[in-house]
């Protein structure tokens, strides 16, 4: 179980070792200070990251499963964390804030070199990327799904379109700057002009 | 200079050594397989491509100017190549046909494991991915904002956007779906979905 993916969670109930989250939270920043200093992330091992926080492996394996989980949540740490709520006044609205959120990231990602690196790691390992598209990924293209789906719904979206194929077309453009184009521009008014151009359309209105 | 970037164009000047083709196969093959051999990119110096492909290191330097170029045209030969024409009956048509490249690029990346392997590692190595960015992505990127520009003065494409942008609305679904989404689906009719739903845009019609 990790402290940032739940532990903080105000619905949760109350843990029965008060240092928990302290422990927690050390072992988390032993791991990112390991990956500070440039060890590669197949080099970390479980004993390696209980060495630099000062606890027993047993500590870990208590609270994560094992290691992919325990670098997931590092890096949930280290990014801007997903909205928890959406606006809901619109489709359009929550589909900007949902971008807008990618584009946090990809600041995130372009000014922390660690975070740029551990992504760029993340892809060779198979058990890493899993856990972490399970966990991070999974989640936010669900809530976009959901998101086009009330527009369908409401009439905001072309009810003839498949959602799944929506989504990707309007995360696209985001991701190919934020995460696949690491030199392109990432204006403030990035999200808002990616949705609004999608929505009008790119052919001339006659 | 590479024999699958220009050696084999009908255009260029006839070599003056005979055998240069089959010695550059060799290097080209030589490197393959090495990463066929799972030999990570790090590992692979000039020195070690050279004693496999049964050539001197100056045989290999006379044609490359380091091991980031070699790489970078190991990778071309086994890519499908980019259409080295466009249809130019239409915007949409050249979009169609540049998207669809992508896609076969995908698929080509899915079901070969090296290919999929070496693309994960070029992004941790700044100096040959900005190889590749140089001479595979720009050149594509260039070829598609020439097209919406064509768009825009033959009325395709609304005249007040940003075409950097809409290139990357266009190729931004694709290249989710290719790059970053491993387990998504590229279906035959992908590339036409995709253009279609992006010039129609996402709003119904009243």
């Amino acid at each position: 179980m990790s402290f940032v993916g739940s532990g903080t969670a105000p619905d949760q109930p109350v843990r029965g070792r008060p240092r928990s989250e302290a422990v927690e939270r050390a072992i988390l920043e032993g791991t990112m200070k390991l990956l500070e200093d440039g060890v590669p992330l197949a080099e970390i091992s479980i004993e390696r990251i209980a060495r630099t926080a000062g606890v027993g492996k047993a500590t870990i394996y208590r609270r994560w499963s094992g290691k992919e989980e325990l670098f997931v949540d590092v890096l949930r740490t280290a990014e801007p964390q997903d909205p928890e709520q959406l606006p809901g006044t619109s489709m359009r609205d929550d589909l900007i804030v949902l971008l807008e959120s990618l584009r946090q990231r990809g600041l995130a990602n372009r000014s922390s070199a660690i975070l740029h690196n551990v992504h760029a790691q993340m892809k060779s390992s198979p058990k890493i990327w899993a856990a972490y598209h399970n966990s991070v990924i999974l989640p936010r293209r669900r809530a976009g799904v959901e998101v086009l789906r009330r527009g369908q719904q409401n009439g905001e979206l072309r009810a003839d379109l498949d959602v799944e194929l929506v989504n990707d077309i309007i995360v696209g453009p985001m991701l190919v700057r934020a995460v696949l184009r690491p030199e392109a521009d990432l204006p403030e008014d990035l999200a808002e002009r990616i949705v609004d151009t999608l929505l009008a359309g790119l052919r001339p209105v006659n």
